[in-house]
């Protein structure tokens, strides 16, 4: 075997997804990564999430999860954590002793803690719990906190695209779409220099067309 | 400069901590560590975290928050990351690389995005978003999924002890102890097994000592 596809089978991941829905942030890492995986579909349109052969994978009967060497990896941020790790080659991810390693960790949890946390309260118009309670604290902490880094730098780290700005350009083009964060210039720019790659493109085809062919 | 100065001076951080706070979770981690810190409390009775001062370091005006370098970590899971990793010689965090490397990541990303969210809607006594829109789907799953484990392991990732159980072991001590997570006897083993540990035991001593002497 050559060494460079013994690489590939070690870096080889098996990808629970469901097409339209917060997987498809991971499906565009893989894209950006150039990554080798095994998609294996969970048709949410049949509730496939809930029912025991997935709880048997994952027992929140959520997407993404991906397995790597017998491992189980779930939670978004957890999974762009390892991934981009995995696929250190593709240069998303700064590595530990990188400077920018800190800033990194802080906005791929940021996501998952607080924005997200933030995003459920408005899309189900329920007022945040109390400042102390709240993980994110208040709305606007959330919103200040993101523009006051995208008027600085094109990309959350500054000058350098990452695996942050995957999630991130992702989830601020839809979440502005559907009216739930305010579209500033800054972040309709931010997410349009997101979304244009060409890869983000590919991942947004692929996604559109595996949900077209999915059965109700 | 004797070589271990250098070491020590390079893995300094400063801490921002407030008394009794989600931050006694850092603490206590820094002390497994064995951590070279400055602490610079954050007084919650006085309001410190919501003033400019303190904005112009985290802008979220939360704990913990951490400094390393010029570069600013927030998120309690992204810090216990990036100390854990920092400390690697404490031998807390599987390396990138590890098999258990996926499901650390997975474990400290799932209490923040998952485990705290379901946590502050019991104690808002306020139902969850529905499945497909809550960011932990459905409170069983949280229990199930932590119980499942528990019952398996004497810690989160296996027989060996790391900077996860630091976390979920406070956590599920005093969330059990408020009665907002039932307490099985998987739970409250685990969480005993790792309370009485003597970095925590001194972390706890410290946190009350520091709250006891704070202005109100």
């Amino acid at each position: 075997m050559k060494p460079n596809a013994q690489t590939c089978t070690d870096q080889k991941i098996t990808f629970f997804h469901a097409p339209q829905s917060r997987s498809g942030g991971t499906l565009a890492l893989l894209e950006e990564l150039g990554a080798d995986y095994e998609l294996r579909l969970v048709n949410f349109k049949q509730n496939e999430q809930r029912q025991p052969a997935y709880r048997a994978i994952n027992p929140m009967g959520k997407v993404p999860a991906i397995l790597h060497g017998g491992a189980l990896i779930t939670e978004q941020p957890a999974v762009f954590l390892y991934l981009a790790d995995l696929y250190s080659q593709a240069r998303l991810a700064p590595p530990p002793g990188d400077p920018l390693r800190g800033p990194y960790l802080r906005w791929l949890v940021f996501y998952g803690s607080s924005f997200e946390p933030a995003i459920v309260d408005r899309s189900q118009k329920r007022a945040p719990a109390p400042p102390m309670a709240s993980p994110y604290g208040a709305w606007e902490d959330v919103l200040n906190t993101i523009n006051q880094q995208l008027t600085q730098s094109p990309y959350l780290l500054g000058e350098r695209f990452t695996a942050v700005d995957v999630l991130w350009g992702g989830a601020l083009h839809w979440t502005t779409m559907f009216e739930l964060v305010p579209e500033t210039p800054a972040i309709r720019a931010y997410a349009d220099r997101v979304i244009t790659r060409p890869a983000m493109q590919r991942a947004a085809a692929k996604d559109a067309e595996l949900f077209a062919l999915q059965a109700a």
